[in-house]
This record gives C-alpha cells, sequence and structure tokens, in this order.
C-alpha cells in the first residue's frame, strides 16, 4: 500500500481545514473518530446530525465509568477484580430531521451533495449536504457544531435547513434529542485490545419546559451521576409548532414547521454536561441548567468567537509549519488539534490513549499519555501537561496501596486505568510494565524543567518523584557485582516481557532516581513531610550509579535487556503480511523469547536518555533493532522517526513520520473507529521538533540539532520554555532561532551553544548529516515511502 | 506443628490397615479422600453409606468430564478458550437407614461406638457403627465397599444392620440409590487450585425391575454419555416389603424389614459404571446391566476373593517393608495403594493428579503422572504404566495440533487436561512449562528400558519421543556461541517462569534428542513413517551435545535458570508462616524475580538427571537451593529426600520422606478434601527405593547405593526389571541383593558392579556416607523433624 493508494481526505489540500466529500459508509467509522470533537471534558464523536448511519454514537465524559468484573480463567494473587470501562453517556448531538415524511438518510433518497470540514482555526464542525428525499423533495441542511474550548461543560450545534428545490412550500419535522442507553452499534469485535461496551444509565430525573430538557442518570455499578442537558434557539420563516417530551432515557424537542421556497429554518442546540462522583442528582441538574442559560445568553456567535480567540492563541504558541508537502501540514495539524482537544479543558482527570474520540482501551489511559502527549503539551500548552500531571498525584494513594499490596515500597501506578486504580487484565504486559513509574516521573521532571514551576514542583510533582524512587528501590536490588539490578519487568516493547535489566527501564528508573533527589535538596519540607533523610536521597543516587546497562560486547550493542541478543531470530521471510500484528497470530511465549519487537524500546531509551548513549553507539544500536522492529504499536513509527533523523536516516525518519502522522487519517492499523492514537498523533510534533528540529531537554536544558528532511523546504516550530515562546525555523542550510518574548534564551545548536534574545534572532549553519549505511526492516515491514 | 500434634488415625498402627476410630466432622473431608476407593476407571470417595453428613460426596468416571468456558480478562492467541472438569456421576453407594422414623446419622442420636477401616490387603473399606437413635434404639451397621480391582466397571457393598438393643422387633426401612446431579456440598473455595464444580448431568434414560435399577445421563456441553446400574441380594430375618422406584435422577431400592432380637439385615449391592464419548444410550445400559449381571451372579464372596488374590499379587511384587517406624511403615503402604488403585484399571484413559479421590485441580492429569507416578508403576505394575503412555500416545493428534497452533513443530502436549486439549488458564505456568514433553519422553524411555517392550515402542513409544524431539528442536536454537539455548520457558518450579535456558528443562530436553535418536535406530519403520532421515537425528543429537547448561562459576553452582543466582533473594525473616504458599500471598512478578524455589527443580535435574552432575555439583548445588526451597509444592519433599539421601543428609531425607508420605494423612496442604495428592504419595515410594536404596536408572542400567536412615534398622522392596523380580533388603551395614526369578540380573552397588541369579543373592557392604556440611531451609521452612 502507498498512500496514494487510498482515498484523499480533501480535494484541495487546505492547510487548515479537513474535507470529507460525499457519504463514504466503509471509511464511517473512522470518520467518526477523525470528526469528533472534544475539550477533554466532553467528547462528542463526529456523528452525523442525524444519529444514523453511524458506526458508534459515542457521547463521553471524562472519568465517567462503568465498572465491570474482570475474569480470570486462573486468578492469581493481585489480579485486578474490577475494570472500568468508558460510557456512552446521553447522546445531545442528535437532530433529526424529517423532510415531508422521510427522515433524512444518506442512504436512501439521493445525496446531491455532502462534505464535512473540521475547521482546525475556528474549531467548528461543518456539515453540508445536499439531499433528495426518495418523495422527490430537495433540501440543503448545513450544520456547524463546536464543543466548547473554553466553558467545559459546554457544546452547541448550529443546525439549517432550506428547501432547494421549487415544489413550493416544504413541511418539515425537526426533532432534536438527549437520548441515553443507545445502541452502541457495530459488530462486537474479538480483538482483545477493544472495548467492552456496556449500557448501563440509570434515569435518576428528567424534566423539560419550553425548549429545554434535562436528563440525571447514575451508573449501574460505579455509582457514577450524571446530567445533560439542552436547549435552543430556533428561527422559522413561516408557520411552526413546537413541542418538548422527555422520559427517563429521552428528552426531544420537536419542530413541525413550514418552509417556503427560499426561506430557511434556524435552529441552535446548547447542550451541557456535568457528572460527579459526589454531588447529587438536583446539584448536577442545577449545574448544567445553569451552564445552559449562560451560554444561550451569550449566544451561538459569541461562542464562535470565543472559540477562535482561543484557538487563535493557540496556534500562535504551538504552530508548526511545514512547507513542502502541504498534505503533511495539514495532518500535523490535524494531529496537533486532536491533542489539544483531548486535554484542554480535562483539568483533574486523565487523558485517555484515545482522548475522547471513541471507546477504544475502555477509554483507558497509559504511559502514553506521559510519555507521548505531556511533551506536546509541555512546550505548547503547558497548563494542561501541568493539570494532567495533578491527576496522577491526585491517583497517589491508590498508587501507594498498590504497591503495598504488591509487597513494594513507594506508590505504582496502574498500567491502564480511568480511576487510577488497575485495570490491566494480563499481568505480564501491565503490572509489570513498571516503567510507566519512571515515565511519570520524567513527566513531571520534564514539566519543571519547561516552567521553573516551583509551586506544582512543591505541592504535587516533588511527591510523585519520591514515590515513585522509592519504588525503584524496592524492585531493583544490589547484585554480587554491586550493579543495581532490575529483574523480571516489562519495558515498552510488548513482544518481550519479564526480562531482566530492561535497559529503557533502567535508563528511566535512574533518571526518576536522580530527579528524586534533586527534588528533596530543593523542597526540603516535601522531604520532611514523606520522611525522607538524607541516606535515603544518598541511596537513590547511589542506585542511580550503579545502575545496571546490559551491553553486548561481541555485537557492539545495547541489549534491549538483558540475554536478549541471544534470543533466536524471528523468522520475518515465513511470516505472510497478514499475521501482523503478530500479537493476534501467535502465543506470547513465541513472541517473547525471540528477538521480534513491537514497538521502540531500545530506540526509545535513545531519546529520552540520549545522555547515556554515544554517537557511535545510537547509530549501530539503531541499526541493529531496526532490522527487528516491526511496528505492530502505533507508539512506534514517531520514536523510531526521531532517532533516524538523529543518527542521519533524514528520508527514513520522513517515512515514519507520516506513519505516525497519519495513523488515523489512513486508518493504518485499520481500528481507528474506536478511537484516534492520540500518542501517534502526538508524535506529528515530536518529530517535527525532536527528530528533524533536534530537540532535546535533558537535566533542564533545551537543545536543538536541526535538520531539514530532504522532502521540505522549510520547517518552523515554537516551543514555550520558563514562559518564553521561542520560534524555530529550519532552512536547508541553516537554522534561525527567535525569541518572541522574556528573558535571553541560552540553549546549543548541534552542540554549539548560542544565546538569543527578544529582537536578537540567531541563524547558525546546518551541518552536513553523517555519513550513515542503510538500515533494514523485518521483511514486509519496510514504511511506506513519501515520494 | 509436629505429627505429634496431629490426632493419631490408628489406636494401634497395624502395618496393613489405615482405621479411624470416632466421627471427626472436622475430619471428615480429608477422609472421604484418604478412605476413596478407586480402580483407575470408577473412584467413589469414602463418604459414609447413609451420604451424610459429607464434604463432598464425588464419585467419578475417569475421562467423563463437562466443558467450560474458561474467561480471560483480557484475551490473547492460543489461550485455551474451554476447560474440562471432571463430573461428579450419580452415586451409586448411597444406602440410608431409618431407625424406626429416626435417619442414622451420625451427628445426631448416639454413636456408641463408630469406625472405619481401610485394608490395604483385601482392598475393601469396612465400617462398623453402633448408634443409638434420638427414639432411644440402639443398631450396629457394618459395612464392606470395594471397587473390584478386576472387574473395570464393578463396585459393591455389603450392608449389614442388626439391633443391639433388647427393646424387641426393631422396624427399619432401608433406601438403597442411584443419585444424579447431587449438591455438591462445602463451602465454595477461593482457592484458584480447586476446581469448579458444575451439575450438568442431563436423564436420557431410566429404568427398574425388582431389585435392579439402570439411569443414562449425557452431560450438557462435553456430550459424553454415563449408565449406572444397581442390583441388590437381600437377607432378611423376618418380615419384609421391597419396591423399587426410578426417575432420571434417582433410582431407589427401598427395604421396610422387621428386626427381631439377635437378627440380622443383610443387603448386597451390586453397582456397574459405564461411560463412552461415541456409543448410544441403550448401549450404555446394555453394558451396565451385563456387568451386573455377571458380578450378582458370581456373587460377594467371589468379588471378595478376587480382590484379595490381585492384592496378594501385588504386594508380592511391590512391596516395601520399613522397620523400625511403624507409622511409617503403615503410611507407605497406604500411599502405595492409593498409588495403585488410580491406575490399575485406567486402561487407556489419563492418572489425574488426584486420581479419581476428588475434584482438586478439576480432576486434571499433568506432568505429575509422568514423573511421579509412572516410575513407581514401571517398576511395580508395568502394564499400567504402559496404559497410562498408551493414553498420552491417543492424544498425540491432539499435541500435534496444538504445537502447530503455538507455532512449534513435533507435539506439545498439555499442561493440564483431561481429553488431551489444553486446559491451562494461566500460560506463563501452563503452556511454557514445556518440560512436561520431556518429561513424557522421560517416562516412555523409562518404561521401555526397564521392560523392553518393543511393540510399545514401536507402536506408541518411539513416536512419542520422535515428536517431542521435533518440538525441542524448534523450541531451541543454536545461539552465537554454538550452544544450544531453550529460552521463554517455566520449569518446575513455578516461582520462576518464562526463563532462558532452565537447567532441568535442558538436560530433559538432552535425554529426550538422544532417546529420540536411539529410538529412531531401533525402529527403522517408524522413522520411515514420521520422515526421520539421518540428518535430523544427526541434529537432535548435535542439540543435545551443545546444550546450554547455565552454571555460576563464581558461587560454584549450576543455575536453576539462567541468570538464577543475579536475582535478588526471597526475605524469608519478613514472611510470617500464615503468607505459605506464597503464591497466595504475594504477586507472580514479585515471586518470580527472585531466588524463592516452589518446588525441587535444579535438584530434580540432579534426580532425573543425576549422570550429568559430579558428587561435588550435588553436594555444593543442593545445600544452595536447599536454603531458597520453601515447598509451596507437594512435589517439592519426595525430590529433596532423594537428594538429600545422596549427598548424605539421611536424617533430613528421612524428614523430607514422612513430609511426602504423610501429605494426606496429616492434610500438611490443608486441601485434603479435594483429593489426595497422588504425586506425593508416589514419592513414598521413591524416597525408599531412589532415596534410601539409591536406585538409579539411568541410560537403561539400574544401579542402587543403599544407605538406610539413622531412624530405621531395614527396609526392603522389590522392582521388576525386564520381567525379572528384585528384592533389595538394606540393612545398617549392607544390603542384600535377591534375583526372584528370570535370567541373571547385572547392576552395581555404590559404584561396583555386582550380578545376582535366582538363587543366588548377594550381600555388600555400605560405604560411610561422606561427611556433609548442615544445610538450612528457609526461615520457618524447616520440615518436621521425625523423631
Amino acid at each position: 500500500m502507498t498512500f496514494a493508494d487510498e482515498i484523499r481526505y480533501t480535494s484541495a489540500t487546505d492547510p487548515w481545514k479537513l474535507s470529507q466529500f460525499g457519504f463514504d459508509a466503509a471509511r464511517q467509522g473512522s470518520l467518526e473518530s477523525l470528526f469528533a470533537l472534544s475539550n477533554g471534558h466532553i467528547g462528542l464523536r463526529g456523528t452525523l446530525d442525524e444519529g444514523e448511519p453511524r458506526h458508534l454514537p459515542g457521547s463521553y465524559l471524562n472519568g465517567l465509568y462503568e465498572e465491570r468484573v474482570l475474569p480470570h480463567a486462573e486468578a492469581g494473587y493481585g489480579f485486578p477484580e474490577s475494570g472500568q470501562t468508558v460510557v456512552n453517556v446521553a447522546d445531545g448531538k442528535l437532530i433529526r430531521l424529517l423532510v415531508g415524511d422521510s427522515p433524512l438518510d444518506l442512504t436512501y433518497g439521493e445525496v446531491l451533495d455532502h462534505h464535512r470540514t473540521l475547521d482546525l482555526r475556528s474549531g467548528i464542525l461543518h456539515r453540508h449536504t445536499n439531499w433528495r428525499s426518495p418523495n422527490g423533495r430537495s433540501v440543503r441542511v448545513r450544520s456547524q457544531r463546536l464543543v466548547s474550548l473554553t466553558r467545559r461543560s459546554i457544546a452547541a450545534i448550529c443546525y439549517e435547513v432550506e428547501p432547494i428545490d421549487d415544489e413550493g412550500d416544504l413541511y418539515v419535522a425537526i426533532q432534536s434529542d438527549l437520548l441515553a442507553n443507545e445502541e452502541a452499534g457495530g459488530a462486537p469485535s474479538t480483538d482483545p485490545r477493544s472495548a467492552a461496551r456496556v449500557a448501563p444509565l440509570i434515569g435518576e430525573l428528567s424534566g423539560a419546559k419550553e425548549a429545554r430538557a434535562v436528563l440525571g442518570h447514575i451508573t449501574q455499578s460505579s455509582r457514577l451521576r450524571m446530567a445533560v442537558g439542552m436547549d435552543h434557539e430556533l428561527e422559522v420563516p413561516d408557520r411552526s409548532t413546537t413541542a418538548i417530551d422527555v422520559n427517563s432515557d429521552v428528552a426531544r424537542f420537536t419542530v413541525s414547521a413550514r418552509l417556503p421556497a427560499g426561506s430557511k429554518l434556524r435552529l441552535v442546540k446548547y447542550l451541557a454536561y456535568g457528572w460527579s462522583s459526589r454531588r447529587s442528582a438536583h446539584a448536577l441538574r442545577d449545574q448544567v441548567e445553569g451552564a445552559l442559560a449562560t451560554s444561550k445568553l451569550s449566544g451561538w456567535d459569541v461562542l464562535v468567537t470565543e472559540q477562535r480567540k482561543f484557538l487563535d492563541d493557540h496556534w500562535a504558541a504551538a504552530d508548526v509549519e511545514v512547507e513542502g508537502d502541504d498534505e503533511m501540514q495539514q495532518a500535523v495539524r490535524v494531529a496537533m488539534f486532536h491533542v489539544l482537544q483531548a486535554a484542554v479543558r480535562a483539568e483533574r482527570r486523565a487523558i485517555p490513549a484515545k482522548g475522547l474520540t471513541g471507546p477504544g482501551y475502555d477509554g483507558h489511559t497509559f504511559w502514553d499519555t506521559e510519555t507521548y502527549v505531556l511533551p506536546v503539551l509541555t512546550y505548547t500548552a503547558p497548563e494542561s501537561a501541568r493539570d494532567a500531571l495533578i491527576w496522577r498525584h491526585s491517583t497517589l494513594d491508590r498508587a501507594r496501596a498498590r504497591a503495598a499490596e504488591l509487597g513494594q515500597k513507594g506508590a505504582a501506578f496502574p498500567w491502564r486505568t480511568i480511576n487510577g486504580a488497575e485495570c490491566s487484565g494480563y499481568w505480564p504486559a501491565g503490572t509489570a510494565a513498571f516503567h510507566i513509574n519512571a515515565d511519570i516521573a520524567d513527566a513531571v521532571a520534564r514539566y519543571y524543567g519547561a516552567t521553573g514551576d516551583l509551586n506544582f514542583d512543591r505541592d504535587y510533582g516533588a511527591e510523585i518523584l519520591v514515590e515513585t524512587a522509592r519504588l525503584w528501590m524496592s524492585l531493583g536490588h544490589f547484585a554480587s557485582d554491586d550493579g543495581f539490578r532490575i529483574d523480571g519487568v516489562t519495558g515498552p516493547d510488548e513482544y518481550s516481557a519479564i526480562t531482566d535489566n530492561n535497559t529503557f527501564t533502567n535508563l528511566m528508573a535512574q533518571k526518576n532516581l536522580r530527579e528524586a533527589a534533586n527534588a528533596v535538596g530543593r523542597q526540603v519540607e516535601v522531604a520532611d513531610r514523606l520522611e525522607v533523610d538524607e541516606a535515603e536521597a544518598a541511596s537513590w543516587n547511589r542506585a542511580a550509579e550503579a545502575m545496571v546497562i546490559p551491553y553486548d560486547e561481541r555485537l557492539q550493542v545495547h541489549q534491549q535487556s538483558e540475554a536478549f541478543t541471544e534470543h533466536d531470530e524471528w523468522d520475518f521471510a515465513d511470516t505472510p503480511a497478514e499475521h501482523y500484528p503478530l500479537l493476534l497470530h501467535a502465543p506470547y511465549f513465541e513472541i517473547y523469547r525471540k528477538q521480534v519487537i513491537k514497538q521502540a524500546d531500545l530506540v526509545m531509551a535513545m531519546f529520552l536518555r540520549g545522555d547515556a548513549f554515544t554517537a557511535e553507539q545510537k547509530a549501530r544500536n539503531f541499526a541493529y533493532y531496526e532490522a527487528r522492529t516491526v511496528r505492530d504499536s502505533s507508539l512506534s513509527a514517531a520514536q523510531q522517526a526521531v532517532l533516524a533523523a538523529e543518527v542521519g536516516h533524514l528520508d527514513l525518519a520522513y517515512d515514519y513520520w507520516a506513519e505516525t502522522v497519519f495513523t488515523d487519517l489512513y486508518n493504518l492499523h485499520g481500528n481507528s473507529v474506536q478511537g484516534l492514537h492520540l500518542a501517534a498523533l502526538a508524535g506529528a510534533w515530536t518529530v517535527a521538533v525532536c527528530g528533524f528540529g533536534g530537540m532535546r531537554d535533558h537535566n533542564g536544558w533545551v537543545t536543538f540539532a536541526p535538520r531539514l528532511p530532504p522532502k521540505l523546504t522549510c520547517l518552523a516550530f515554537r516551543i514555550l520554555v520558563e514562559g518564553r515562546a521561542i520560534t524555530v525555523k529550519v532552512g536547508r542550510n541553516s537554522a534561525t532561532y527567535h525569541l518572541v518574548n522574556g528573558k535571553a534564551f541560552t540553549s546549543s545548536h548541534h552542540g554549539k551553544e548560542f544565546t538569543i534574545a527578544v529582537d536578537a534572532p540567531v541563524t547558525l549553519p546546518i551541518p552536513a548529516a553523517p555519513e550513515v549505511a542503510p538500515v533494514q526492516q523485518p521483511m514486509g515491514r519496510k514504511p511506506i515511502h513519501r515520494d
């Protein structure tokens, strides 16, 4: 497959708009994910206004989950007994239309024109449909949908209908619904990675008056309450009637109208959502009714203006400009838009692996958030990174309890969760993947380093660093040769498990231990409160110093984990293309004991802990692991891209960049219907900034080593460092560093220190890329070449 | 705890009888297992005739299982989707008694005298109860129960009632039942190792006439058919009436009788069981009715005589005599009796880990059978060993399919199963424990070596050896240093998993490969049929030669698996006694990554592959692993005993012998209610013969190195080698070898070759035991010392 084999998303590639023309039932599921709107609190999948046809309806509230039993064929100590599944809450985006007596349905009648556009600067999803009903009447339906990036509980839809034939008055009915416990739709998946779907809402209250209605529900097992309300503004050109009905699962505002030729009906629907684990149904009702009242008072135009203003500010601080590949430019912005959407109003909730775009992975958050998503936010929207880390901090007590349950000290954060409790049903690739704790610590240290936010450090960050350092001290031990070993854990590569001294884990733990020692040095009262004495902090530094990093002297490469390079090779020549992802076609034991790698692990260590490797080691290691990495995880390509760029494979880096950027636009993993691959999309930024921009942030010093891929003529990006906005513009032969505001900034460019001040940009030449021998991927696993 | 803290089972320790006096509700569950009767086809737990009170009723037919779904919190490729559970079939041992209108129940009225005796020479369970009913009448009830060791489908009960007061005529009613789908009783266990219990029998036919009744059932999911029939002979002293009733789940023969003082009622109940996966309900009914007719024709006395004759012959060939510890003598025979019972008429069915004594482990068979039980049978009842191996052979197609499913060549036998399909729900301690294949191959080679049974070799054995050798060739690989590595597997010690180069596995695989090469050399037509060419056989020898055996040069000990001795130590000092077994109190990952050993693994390798270690290595390894082995498995003590005896710790060996012999008599693991620990009981023989007798059988040569433990004055045992009966009598200073029949036998005694012929015994001096430094167990895990 090449990218060109796939349908283009845009007829003309607009750098700020993602458009889709025509109705395509086969791609509807992934389009629902790509056109999903969210603010990190509310998520609405991009289903059509009329609700059907659709693959998955999908309305989500961040943190609202249902509990379910996790069954085990053979139980074991510490196996989680219950899991959490994101709930498809009451659907407020439904606006059904009857044209005469025909329901608008793109699979019936005749679609004269249909396109949808997600505008990345306005934050609005536009829909335009000209349709001829089976009984011969033609209408134009236009809608604009937004989930407010400034008002956490608000979404709104502006819906317009006009007759476009000359057959006289058109009678239409519009039914604007709130619908709870709707059928999920779609065939149940047999992929173990897809979500269990439940419909667990129990009605607690409902009420309606004039154009306004509210439903209140509670989840059956988890006992979480939610309320949703809608209100409407209606502009009708001629005669109309309205009605409002409500029962426990449905509220419906009905408009019946006569539309003379050339006239237009306009309905603005305001939606407000709220949920709580503590507050009463009445309090929640009042909350959504209050939010509805203010947003209706503001009106649609104000919501639109606020949305645009918010995004203008964001893009000014965060935009990545790509010259030389228009489709890539557009796709990078789509990716960044979704990363922002997933996080911006999440406040103190998790950012799930799929954001709020679908039910994949049960709506859980994993290490992806800290390791892939938060770096983007740290340098482009640091408040959102902070909020996500404060959410992690809010789960510390659960993590401490989990560590104790596991016989460990400190805190053990869950591999997958919504509320902070471990939900992993398969411990070798769950509980054993302790690196998530170092990944969280890394995100804490990065955020602190990039912002200097001492309040965060004092109130949240230092405590996370301390408790994760304590975990490492109990997970590891000093062996006979005085090396500090961490045995029996699973690294990022889930095609190996329960290994000794996973290099990624050990290097990240090393950093974790050192950062914790630093933190207690600067946060004395935190150290006191947590009873960290000097001996304990010293032991962290000692363990970090003695950390075992396995290396194969014969092959002159680092080992992903001890003995890794002694393991058998995978028979790639005999593995047909349809056997990927391997985990669905081969048993774990077979995958684990061979040198086959699902996703960057040692390669990722060379990015996040690039300070622990020489340039020569990086090149040799990259070549070795590249030949054994199958990229069965969407987390892999971005990491490989960054390292490929660093060691000099710029073309290959570009191909991997495309793979991560287009993960969902081209549905490369075939499961985008379940939601977007947020970490892969975050890679759009990471590859631009850390790959081609060569940005690194080791020990709090942000440095650059930019190098343009052959395909591009220019690449520009913006980052925030300690409150300063910095712009980097990378050309073919030189890079220019601008400081937009704040005090002078000192960095390095390809190893040479430089300083910029406001109005004093610096332009520096880019050295030629190192000469490198070509590398090989496993047979059949070469990335698609973007020519 | 010491053994003396426990209640003695016998008032006078009879060397051939296990008796229990008085009714003890607390120990009833384990007594039901200890008094279970079986012939390997039928198993009847030792419940009271009247059925209640009881812990688990338990009637089993070997191989009759129900299917159930195996749920997985997160599914994975190759995870078994359905499991098998042994079925509690229709209970034919029920004979209820009404004394006047009071049901005989030992928890009511007054127990004047109650004892039960399992007679190891007659194979009969005797019961004697004098009971005063709540309404004041006293009766004596005596019963004898047998499951025929000569007639596969037959069991019988002789039941007698007599009034023992002088209150005149006593009216009694006797209800003799067949009862299907009875409640299992007992609280559901939360121990993951206990069985799922189901009651899945669907009635297909039932019929009754005179004193005879038959029930036919089919299992709900697995669709296996069974039939059970009963017939009766009644002797009454006075007036009586009888009736027979039947419905789909109950058949009842009722006797009402008037018993004058001094008179006695005698009822003989004949039972016949049959099951089939293929035959019709009518065919099964006819089969059990036919068996009933012949056994009734023979009559009770003939059944008793046959049973005695069978056992006399068996003990003559197999008995172990212990002088100096009467309780041990008795217990060794109890253990051997149960091993025999589990196997003798199993014919071509599996021998489950619990025999047919309880529902533990779902009635599955594991490697225990080949590695613990079959050696006993190979040298004492070789036809039963042969039958069990022919059963394995009958599952070869399933094992080949499983290997293919797992991406391997050859055959991969299931970790746990009833019908040959993998039922393990936790792959790191199931599928990954590939050593079971070498264990089966070892049992095949041992049986062939000890019998010279070329027909078996040609028809069954060689094929198993070839297909398991092929498995090892695909599981292992030649690494860079030319060593043949077997990575990512689990050895016998389930407190480590998914390790590289487990020494036990590698040594057993080495033997497997060599035995396969030998087999194709002598069975040319088998080699042809299986398309084994010379190159393939040569590759087996090459892999065997190059097998990696990990050794720690610094500590001068073998490693249980690669890197094992680098792992952290378990904190035994901080592990309270109630935290054993550890698997119920600590997560797998924590257990796996530390040097804590559930059960003999490297130590076991030194027994089964003792030819691969020097005496010095054995002593050093034993001391090292002894200090880290917690014996959370009942499989451990016997292996430790054998090696302790070999390296010179004879007292310790004795204590471990007691631990294995008394596993169920003292309910040492607290779960004997679920059935007997057959492998541990097999250890009674193994420690006597291979521990204190020092018998080894490497490469087909049976040798001895006897040494008496201080506690004993003499130990004698009998074994069969290539049809010859050999008796070994071990005294304090010398051992005497007798050949009872057959051609001259050459062996070695403590390394010195000797030959015996019929009537030409040889007596040889026993060298002093080597001086050894004391060894230590983990804190709190020293075995109970038998003083």
